[in-house]
C-alpha cells in the first residue's frame, strides 16, 4: 500500500473505501491489544526506523529533487531533508512516546448510585483518526506514535512533495507494528496525492471519527467545508502580548522580544502587542519599539505608537488580524486592560494570549476575560507547547473549544465510556 | 424579543445575527459572574415561573388550540400541555439545577514544570451554545437553567407548536436574571418559526461556540448538512441487550422486558435482543419470546428464532437497523459474544448496549468491544439517563465521540483554558 503510486490508482473513491475498511478492521483488533503491546509495537517501529536510515534517505533523495526541480523555497527544502541526525530523532520520538503513560483505561469517574448500580466513565480510543499534513516527514512517524499509544488506528495523508519520504517512514511503521504482532492496517497512508481522496475520505461518517488537519490556512478551511464527519482544527495563531500600566519593564522588553522574535514562523509567536496607555509617558512602549528595532523588527502602529516611535508605519485595521509569521509587529495602546482583552477577543485566533503585569488582580481579570486556549502571565507566548507541558509529542494545538483545546497529546486522541453495573437492575 | 412573532421579523439574516451579537455581548459580562450570582439568578427564574402559573397556561392554551386545529395527535398533544403540576415540576427542575455543584473554575490538572512555569487546566465556559429542539415546553426552561448554570449564553430555538409557551417560559427565565442583576440576553429565544433562522445561526462561525440539536433523525441530520459551527448529536438510540450462554435465566427476561417495554418510545429503549446459539438449546430464548409476547411484544426474528417461536414475523435485514420506538422488538441468535459486539458495532448507533451474563470474562470482553457511549452489564438500556447518573437534568445523551459521550450535564457545556504563570520566563 505505502508502496502504490497516485498513477497506479484507478478508481481513488474504491481505494479510499478500502483503507477506511481496512482502518475499522484494525481497529477492531485494537481493543485486545494490552498496553504493553502498545509500547513494544512502538519500540520496534522506532528499530524499524534506525535499521531503514539509508532507505530513507535514498526515498527522501527523490522527493529533495523532484522538489528543487518544482522550484521549492530553500526553507521549504530543508524542512523537507531527512539526514542522520533527523532519522535519529524521529526514532527518538517515538520512543518517548512509547515510554509515556498509558492514556487508556483511566477511570475518569466513578459512582455506587443510591439504586446500587456501579457507574464508570472509563477512557477509551477514539477509533479510526485522519490526519492530513503538508508539513515535515517526521510528522508521519509522529502522528502515527500518537495514535498507536492512545489505541486509535490512523489513516495519514501526507504532503506531495514528502511523498516518497513518507512512504519509506509509513513502511517502518508498519513494519514495526508486524514485528509485533499487530496488524499493520493500524496505520495506513493515503498512496495517491489526488486531493479528490481527502473529500472522499472526509465523508466516511460512522467509518472515521475524527479528522485532524495540519497546515495552512487554506488547507484547514478546505477541509472543514468538505468534512461529514467531526475535524479538530489548528487555525492561525495570532497570538498579543498585553503590557500592562504596572509592570516590571525589563520583563516586559524581554517577554515581547523573546516572543516575536525567538522564532517568527510559528503559531505561537506573538503577533500583536497592546500597551496600556499610561507606557507611553513611562517611556515603557518606546523602550521595547527600540528593543524591536534592534532585532530588525518592522513594527506598525496606531498614532500612539507611531507618535513616540516614529520609524514605525501606520497600522491599518487589517493589521490586527494579521498572522506575520515573520519580523513585523503590530502595537495598539489601549486605554485600560478591558479594552486589551476585547481586542485579543475580536482579533485574535483563541490561541495564545499574555499578560505582563506585576498586579494580582490584572492577572487574574485578564485570565477570566480573554477567550483563549493559553491564558499566560509574565511569561512568553512561545512556551504555548505541547513538549513545554509536558505531554511529549503533540498532534496539533487546537484554536477549537470542544474535545481539546491548546496542545495535544495521545490523551487527546481519547474519548469515554460509560460502564454500569447492576445485578439485574431494572427500572420501574 | 419573546413577545415577536413571526410574521414581524422581515429580514431574518439581520435579526439572526442581532442574536447572536446580543449573545455574544452578554457572554462578556459573564466572565465577571460568579458561581454564586449564577445560583441566585437561576432561583429568582424558578420563583418567576410559579409566579408566572396563568399566564403560561394561557399561552399553552393558544398553543393547544392551534395543535387541534393542525391535527396534532392526543400523544403530542399531551406531551404540549402545561398544567399545574408541569409548571411546577419546571420550576423544581431549574432549582435542582441551582442547587448543583459548580462545574466552573475545577482546576483539571496542573503542574509545575522544570523551569518553574506554573501550568493549569481549568474549566471555563464554551461561550454562546445554540439549542434546537422540537420536544415539549419545559426544554426551554431546562436547557436555559443548564446554560446558566455553566456561565454560558444561550441562543433557544424551539418547535413551532410550542411557540407561545416557549416565548412564556423564556420571558420568565429573563425576567429572572433582569431581577438577578444578570444580563436578560444571556438566555434568549428565536422569535420566528422561519427554518430559515436556523441555516442562518448554524452559519455564525467565532460566534456561536456549540449547536445541540435535539428531537427526531431529519431535524438533527439537516442540522449537520446546514452546520458551519460544531454540532453534538443526538441520534438515534438503536440499543441492544445481548444475552449470553451462561446467565441468570430470571435476570435474562426481567431485563429483556423491561428493556423493550418499560417506555417504547424513548431513546435507552432496546430494539433488538441478540441471543447466545446456547440459549436455543436451554429453553431461554423461547422464555423471553413468551414473556415479550405477554406485554403484547412483536417479535420479528431471525431463522433460529423463528423455529423456537413460530409467531415471530420473519425479520429482513432491515430490521437489525430500525429504531422501533415501539411494542416491535428483532431477535437474532448469535454463535458467540464476538459476533453479538460484530452486530452491535455494525448496526447499532452507539447508544446504549447491555450483556446479561453471569461470566466475569464475557463482562470485561463485551465492555472492551463494543463501540458504544454506554456498556452496561447486567442491567436494563433503560438506565442510560443523566438523572440516573446523578447528573441531574441532561441536555442531552450523545452518541458522538468528541467533546461528551452519553448523558450530558453542566459539565459538558464547559471547556478549558490552559493558565501558564512565569516570572519573566522568555524560551532560550
Amino acid at each position: 500500500m505505502s508502496t502504490t503510486h497516485a498513477t497506479e490508482i484507478q478508481d481513488v473513491p474504491s481505494y479510499c473505501q478500502q483503507l477506511a475498511d481496512q482502518a475499522c478492521q484494525a481497529n477492531q483488533t485494537l481493543s485486545q491489544v494490552t498496553g504493553q503491546q502498545r509500547t513494544e509495537a512502538l519500540l520496534s517501529v522506532a528499530n524499524q526506523i534506525e535499521q531503514a536510515t539509508d532507505a530513507l534517505k535514498q526515498a527522501n533523495a527523490l522527493d529533495l529533487a523532484n522538489g528543487q526541480e518544482a522550484g521549492l523555497s530553500s526553507a521549504m527544502l530543508d524542512r523537507l531533508k531527512l539526514d542522520d541526525k533527523r532519522i535519529e530523532a524521529m526514532a527518538d520520538s517515538v520512543r518517548q512516546i512509547a515510554h509515556q503513560p498509558d492514556p487508556l483505561g483511566e477511570i475518569i469517574e466513578g459512582s455506587v448510585r443510591p439504586n446500587g448500580l456501579q457507574l464508570q466513565k472509563v477512557r477509551v480510543p477514539l477509533g479510526v483518526v485522519l490526519i492530513i499534513f503538508e508539513s515535515r516527514p517526521n510528522v508521519t512517524s509522529d502522528a502515527a506514535a500518537l495514535c498507536i499509544k492512545s489505541g486509535n488506528a490512523v489513516i495519514l495523508r501526507g504532503g506531495k512533495e514528502a511523498l516518497h519520504s513518507n512512504a519509506a517512514i509509513a513502511t517502518c511503521v508498519r513494519e514495526g507494528l508486524t514485528q509485533a504482532g499487530l496488524s499493520q492496517d493500524i496505520v495506513q497512508l493515503v498512496g495517491t496525492t489526488d486531493r479528490f481522496a481527502v473529500g472522499v475520505l472526509l465523508k466516511l461518517e460512522g467509518q472515521i471519527d475524527l479528522a485532524i488537519p495540519r497546515g495552512g490556512k487554506s488547507l484547514i478551511k478546505a477541509v472543514v467545508e468538505q468534512a461529514h464527519i467531526p475535524v479538530i482544527k489548528h487555525y492561525t495563531g495570532n497570538c498579543h502580548v498585553y503590557v500592562d500600566a504596572q509592570c516590571d519593564a525589563q520583563m516586559a522588553v524581554d517577554i515581547c522580544v523573546n516572543a516575536k522574535t525567538h522564532r517568527t514562523g510559528v503559531c505561537n509567536a506573538t503577533e500583536t502587542i497592546l500597551f496600556h496607555k499610561d507606557t507611553v509617558e513611562s517611556g515603557l512602549l518606546k523602550q521595547v519599539c527600540d528593543a524591536l528595532a534592534v532585532k530588525g523588527v518592522e513594527i506598525r502602529g496606531d498614532e500612539a505608537t507611531c507618535s513616540v516611535f516614529p520609524s514605525a508605519v501606520k497600522a491599518t485595521e487589517a493589521d490586527w488580524d494579521e498572522e506575520y509569521l515573520d519580523l513585523i509587529v503590530a502595537i495598539r495602546v489601549v486605554d485600560d486592560l478591558d479594552q486589551a482583552t476585547a481586542h485579543i477577543n475580536k482579533h485574535g485566533s483563541r490561541h495564545t494570549d499574555a499578560i505582563v503585569t506585576s498586579q494580582v488582580a490584572a492577572a487574574n481579570r485578564f485570565v477570566q476575560q480573554v477567550d483563549t486556549a493559553n491564558a499566560f502571565i509574565n511569561c512568553s507566548t512561545r512556551f504555548s507547547d505541547g513538549g513545554e507541558y509536558g505531554l511529549g509529542a503533540e498532534i496539533g494545538i487546537s484554536t477549537d473549544k470542544l474535545h481539546a483545546r491548546g496542545p495535544m497529546g495521545a490523551a487527546d486522541l481519547t474519548t469515554y465510556k460509560w460502564i454500569v453495573t447492576g445485578n439485574g437492575h431494572i427500572r420501574g
